[in-house]
C-alpha cells in the first residue's frame, strides 16, 4: 500500500502544497511544531534518505534550499532548521522549520493546532516568497 | 576571531576526528546526545548552512552520506538522523546521530558524559567502517 506521503503526492489525501517538481514535493506539516513547518519529500517511496539513489539524494538539497529561503523570508526567525529523523513515516522526508530557540525543534512537545484558514495563509505566504 | 570549529579544523583545539577532505571535516560531538553523535562542518566559516556557496553546499551532502553510512554500520540503530539547527555555534554544522527513538534527538535532554577512552573507541569504530 502507498505511504501516506505518496497518497499526498497523488492528491488522494489533500495537503497544503508549497511546491512540486518532477522528483520532489513540499507541503505544510499537518502537525506543525512552529508556524511554517514544512516537509520536503522525494516522490519516489524510499524509507531512508541515505538510501535514495545518488541523483535523487543530491537533487533534494537545492530544492530544500529554495523552500528554506522562502520560509526564512516569510517568518520572523533566526534561521531555518533542517531535520531528518524519519521514525514516523517510512517515506524519506526532510523537516524545514523557521526557528528562534532550541525548544522550537523539540519533537516531543505538543504540536500546534492551526485551523485550515491559517494553514492556507501560511502556505500562501511561503509560496509568495518562492523563486522556483 | 576564528570559530571554535575553525580552531578544531586547524588543530588548535583537539578533537576526535572521523574524516577530512579539502572542504569538509567530521568529528565527534564533545557533548553527545547518543554514542556516535558526529558533527560535519564545511571548513569555510559561514554561519548558516543555506548561505554556503552552491558548490560547498552541494558537496557537504555526499560527504555526510559516507559518514552516516559508517555510523549506521557501527551502532545498533534504526537509522542515522541528520539535523541542522545551528543556534549554538555560528559556523554551519550538521549533526549525524544513530537513533532508535524520538528521544534520541531531544537536544534539551542532558548530554552523555563519556570519557576520552570511550570517545577514542567510538571514533575508531566509525573510521573502521568508512569507505572514504
Amino acid at each position: 500500500m502507498a505511504s501516506v506521503f505518496s497518497r499526498i503526492v497523488s492528491g488522494e489525501i489533500p495537503s497544503y502544497k508549497i511546491a512540486e517538481d518532477d522528483n520532489y514535493f513540499a507541503f505544510l506539516d499537518i502537525h506543525p511544531l512552529v508556524r511554517g513547518h514544512t516537509l520536503v519529500i522525494p516522490k519516489v517511496e524510499v524509507n531512508k534518505l541515505f538510501d535514495l539513489e545518488d541523483e535523487i539524494y543530491q537533487g533534494i538539497f537545492p530544492f530544500c534550499k529554495k523552500i528554506a529561503t522562502a520560509i526564512e523570508s516569510s517568518f520572523t526567525c533566526d534561521r531555518v532548521a533542517m531535520m531528518v529523523i524519519g521514525l514516523e513515516v517510512p517515506h524519506a522526508h526532510i523537516h524545514l522549520m523557521p526557528i528562534n530557540a532550541m525548544g522550537d525543534v523539540d519533537f516531543r512537545k505538543p504540536k500546534l493546532q492551526l485551523d485550515g484558514e491559517e494553514m492556507i495563509q501560511i502556505a500562501s505566504k511561503i509560496k509568495s516568497n518562492l523563486t522556483i
